[in-house]
Formats: C-alpha cells, structure tokens, sequence
C-alpha cells in the first residue's frame, strides 16, 4: 500500500499518520511516552481497532523506557493505556499480550523484547491482512459468480482499511485484492457520522489505490439494497463476542437489518484479535463508549480557498448524544472473514475455528 | 405558534421563511411570480410536503397575476412549478385543484378565485394539523398507559413541523399537543443527512417550543431502540401509496427497519393530501428524487464567529449519489395518523377511510 498507519522511527518513537484531519490535511504525529499514547488514542489521532492495538503495544514499548525497570510502575502506565478507549477489544488484547511479555524477560532486557514484540504484532497484522484479503476475495468473486455478474458493488461503513489494520486493513482487504486480481468493482462508501470515517478516510483510501467509489450519507444505503445496487456490505468490527455479535461503528446495525431485508449478504472481516471470548452475549455485555457531543456538533472541512476549517452544525443550545459503537447481533451475520477463513456467526463454529484462542487468556487488569 | 413557514403579504406577493439558512439565521424571501415559486421549492428555500403545496398553490395564483387571462399560458406555468420536484405529492395535489378552479371561473375573477382557493388550502392545512394533533397524542399518551410510564421518549427524521406543514406539523403536531397537555417528553432529532433538516429545523423548532430534545447522527437510533431507549417513532411523509408504502426523506426506511426488529410502534403522520391513490406498489412506483452530489459534499454552519459558512466535507474527487427519499413498506408501519382519525397502512382500511378521495381525480397533466 501507499501508506502506513504508522511506523517505529529509527530514534524508537512512534511515528503516526494524523487521521483527525485526513483526507483534507497529510500530516504526521510523533508519539514519544505514554502520556502522548494515551493522548493519540483518546482524540483519534489514531483510530481502528488494529491500529489502536499496535499503537499501545508501542506505547507499553515507550512506557518500559520511562519506567526504568520497575514492573510495577509500568503494570500503571499499561493500565491506563489498556484503559483508554472502552469498546475495542484489540487494545485490550494488545496490551495484555505486551504485559505477559514483559513480566516473563529479566528488567535488562525488558525495552529490547518490547521493542520487538510490538514489531511482531504488526508483522503478524500484515498477515492477518493479506489472509482476510485472499479469502473474502476469493469469497466474493464466488457471489459474483453464482449471481452471474461482471461487476461487484459493494458497501462499506466506517473505515477498516489500512488506516484501521495494517497493511491492506480488514473490511476493505477483499477489495484491494480484487483490484489487484483485475476483478470489476464499485463501492458504495457510506459517508459515517459522526466523525464521518467513511467519506474521511475509506474515500482517501479508495482514491489513492484508484478504486471507483461513491460516497453516500448513511441514510442512503438502505434504498440501495431496495433498488438492487448492491451485491454484498462488508464492515470491520471492534469487539465481536464468542456467538459472533459484532460491535463496530455506530449504524452498522442498521445497514445489517437493512441487507438482511433485502438478502443481501452481510460480512464482518475480523483478526482473531477481535474476538473477545469471554463475552457470549455482545449486545448486552459489550461496553459502548459515549464520546463528546462535540464530535456531533461540529463538523472539519476545507473552505472554498481549501483551507481547514471547523464548524458548528447544529444549534448551540439543543444537547447531543454521541454513541461510538453499536452492537449487530449474530442473526444478521453472514459469515465473518478471519486470517483462518469464513466460518458462520456462531458460538459454535467460531469455538471450532479458534479452539487454540477459546481458553480463558490471561487477562492483565 | 411563534412562526410561519409562508404567508400571503398585503402587495399579492408570497413571503416564505428562508429554510435554506437555518437555524444559523432567520431570514425571509419574497416570491413574486412563477420563475421565483419554482426557483424556491427546487433549491429548498421551502421544503416539506405540505409547504411545498402551500408555495405551489399561490404560485400558481402568482401565474394568473403574470398570463393576463391567457388560461393555456396559464396551463404551461402551472406544470412547470407541477414539475419543480418528483417525489412529495402535496405540489402536485395543489396545483391539480388549484387548476381545477382556474378553469371552472371566469377570466375575470381567475386571480381573485385563485388567491382565495390556496389561502383555502392553507387554512385547510391548518385543521388537519390539528386533528392530527389531538389523535396523535391521544395515541400517545395511551402508548404511555399500556407501557406504565411518566416520560415518552420519541423519535422522528427530518423535519415534519409547522416548517414542513402548517400550522403545527403533522409529525411534530402531536408532540407539540403533549407539550400542552402537560406531558413529560423526550425528542430524539435525527440528524437527518444529508441537508440536516433534523439538526437545522427540528432541533430549531422544539427548541422555540422549549420541548427537551437531543440531537443524534443517523446512524444512532437503531441502538437506541435496542436498547429501550425510544417509546414511539413518528415521521412524516411526502407520498403514501395506496396501499400504505411511505416515501419520506432518505433513512426513514433504516428506522423503521429497527423499530420493527425492537418492536416498537412506528408511526408516520400526513394529511390525506399525501395519499397517492393511484399508486399501489409504493417502492416500485413511487419516483425518488436525485439531487445535486454537492448536498452531500458540501456543509453549511457557523464559525467561532457565529458566522454562516460552508465547507466542503468530501475529497474533491471523490463523487456522491444524493437519492433525497425512500419508501417505507406498510408492513413496517404501525399506522397512519390523518385528519380523519388513525388507520392501519393496508389497502383495505385505507380505501375505507378515504372512500370519498380513491375515486380517481381529475389529473391536471
């Protein structure tokens, strides 16, 4: 791909691409301790759940070096990293796996192992990528042929592209690979308030790798899947339970209900860190975060001399509620697409697929 | 209540609140002919069903007042401002009457006849608005017996008040009645992507009534319906079929969608002016409007200022689809609240409601 969500520069401190202000400003922050870590992940400087989790495992990295071998200091800083958004599990995960990591090396050697854990969950995120993209590629150029058609159109909320997992993302992987496999494709980008990820970051996406797409409000999808203008919707997910309810961006339930009503097959593409197997229940167990009604209120973009500007768009004195998440429950699922291949959203096929991961983990808390 | 949407000025001519700026400044625009009524309705300066066919309705008393008597001239202007947009069935109704009676008067009392038939159609608007009203929240307030609660929570998308219908709405009519009645409520206003009547207008007339609303992005109802959150969903609607299919601004389909999945009653309120009934299949046959990309790539507020701006919000070359409605099946709708009482959305009970309308009407073509 043309970019990286980000990287670990050569003086150890993390380097991420700004998302608050793509597509209408490239630029990058530099993350150099906890504080800034926790600071990038609060104010979506960085954001999706991949994306996330590598962050704060570099950040429990830069938290060892500020620590100076004391365990106990750093089991703090881990702390407030793992806490600092609720509902994507992936952080959570990340961090536990860093923790383990740290408390079984001696102090000496603490930072380097870190250092390198961190490289090894994005390495392994690369490949947990190109193994979603081959098999939802391979998945949807099967729809494609079973429905006898040329071109496939597909929708997609929020962004799980390579901005949200490296390198080619969840969601959007299939799609980058049927581009590369010559496949005729057209996606419909739903535009994702608030925050508007979509038409922000999935379009950008799409220009660079020279995709065709469409940006629609969120509204506009559901008269899509009515008039026949959409062959499959795929979206990532944030935390996915053990029977496969999927908490992703706000509104992706209602574009489930939506495919289901009009039998159009609904995919979450997921890594297996996702998954959170000790909640069954996804709608009533998993936590959903209530952000500021600010980022309902007021709105970024660029004035006619493409300048970047912030405004407000709803009225000073009428209060907003601000959901991040929501939860669509595993009935509405068609299938999701991990690095191990397409099993069904259900308790028991995802208990066979990742029976090696079911077991209870070490939760660091 | 404290504004109007239009009204007629001593000097002939229609005055009608600029709906295009709103909330961020209140400003009129006087429409002096047919050129003008067209120019208003298609760029939105008026929207809403009902205020679409006020606007019409003196627009072609506008015409008259411009053909000298030359009734095919007459002919020619009224189709085109029957022409100005597809999908709300109001403008096409008031310009069908309104036509009706050009031709059964004469040529020398044509403008006095005209003016006073639509100051008729808006004072007949006015009634129904109220029985809608009075029915609507006796409704409601038996919805909060049977559920044993002090505090209605409902939802509505877009704008269908007293900006939409005069005088007081038709979705909004009843919550204004409970309002009087004394009855604790709660609004939650959609946003209502893209043009945002829901943040502009709704926000901005319950907040002039003082009735306790909270914004929220489009995306957020369906997991506020999971989550028991909203009692009673209420939209309006631009064109009901005849067998209860509801065309209503782009999303409405997404709610009640979720308001079905969570059971919880859906309503849409309209006037009888609204019923197609020569439609049957509404979601084949009702046409749906597309408008200009640039409402979905381009945004209106305020600066730090208070300053009214727009800003663009999409990548330049990233293009948009603006479908401005969808179609609700009747068999997500609860019912249909009129002037005439509430009824299920079936052809059956329809027919029997507005036996005395079915019959086909003249057709001003």
């Amino acid at each position: 791909m043309k970019y990286k969500a980000l990287w670990l520069r050569d003086d150890g401190y993390l380097e991420v691409l700004d998302q608050r202000y793509l597509p209408f400003k490239e630029s990058t922050v530099v993350i150099k301790n906890t504080k800034e870590c926790i600071k990038a992940i609060k104010d979506m400087t960085v954001r999706g759940a991949g994306v996330i989790g590598n962050t704060a495992a570099f950040g429990v990295y830069l938290a060892a070096k500020e620590c100076n071998g004391d365990i106990k200091e750093l089991e703090k800083k881990a702390k407030s990293i793992r806490e600092s958004r609720p509902t994507a599990v992936n952080l959570m995960w990340a961090v536990d796996r860093m923790m383990q990591k740290a408390k079984e090396c001696d102090t000496f050697s603490r930072e380097e192992v870190l250092k390198k854990e961190a490289v090894k969950i994005c390495d392994e995120d690369v490949k947990r990528s190109e193994n979603i993209a081959k098999f939802g590629a391979d998945l949807f150029e099967n729809i494609m042929r079973k429905k006898g058609i040329k071109k496939l159109n597909i929708l997609t909320h929020c962004n799980a592209g390579y901005l949200a997992i490296i390198d080619k993302g969840t969601a959007l992987a299939p799609i980058y690979e049927l581009k590369n496999r010559g496949i005729d494709i057209h996606v419909w980008v739903d535009e994702t308030r608030p925050r508007n990820q979509g038409a922000n970051l999935t379009a950008w996406e799409l220009s660079k790798e020279k995709i065709p797409h469409t940006v629609i409000a969120d509204n506009t999808g559901g008269l899509l899947m009515q008039k026949g203008m959409v062959d499959v919707c795929i979206t990532g997910a944030d935390r996915v339970s053990r029977r496969g309810d999927a908490a992703n961006k706000i509104g992706t339930y209602l574009k489930a209900l939506a495919a289901k009503e009009n039998n159009i097959p609904f995919y979450i593409a997921l890594p297996a860190s996702t998954f959170d197997f000790e909640i069954i229940d996804g709608i009533k167990e998993i936590p959903i975060e209530i952000r500021d009604e600010n980022e309902v209120k007021f709105i970024r973009g660029v004035d006619k001399r493409g300048e970047l500007k912030e405004i407000r768009i709803v009225l000073d004195n009428s209060p907003a509620l601000n959901y991040g998440f929501d939860v669509t429950p595993a009935k509405l699922i068609t299938g999701l697409i991990t690095e191990r291949g397409i099993c069904k959203a259900d308790q028991k096929e995802i208990e066979e697929m990742f029976e090696d991961l079911c077991s209870k983990r070490e939760i660091f808390k």
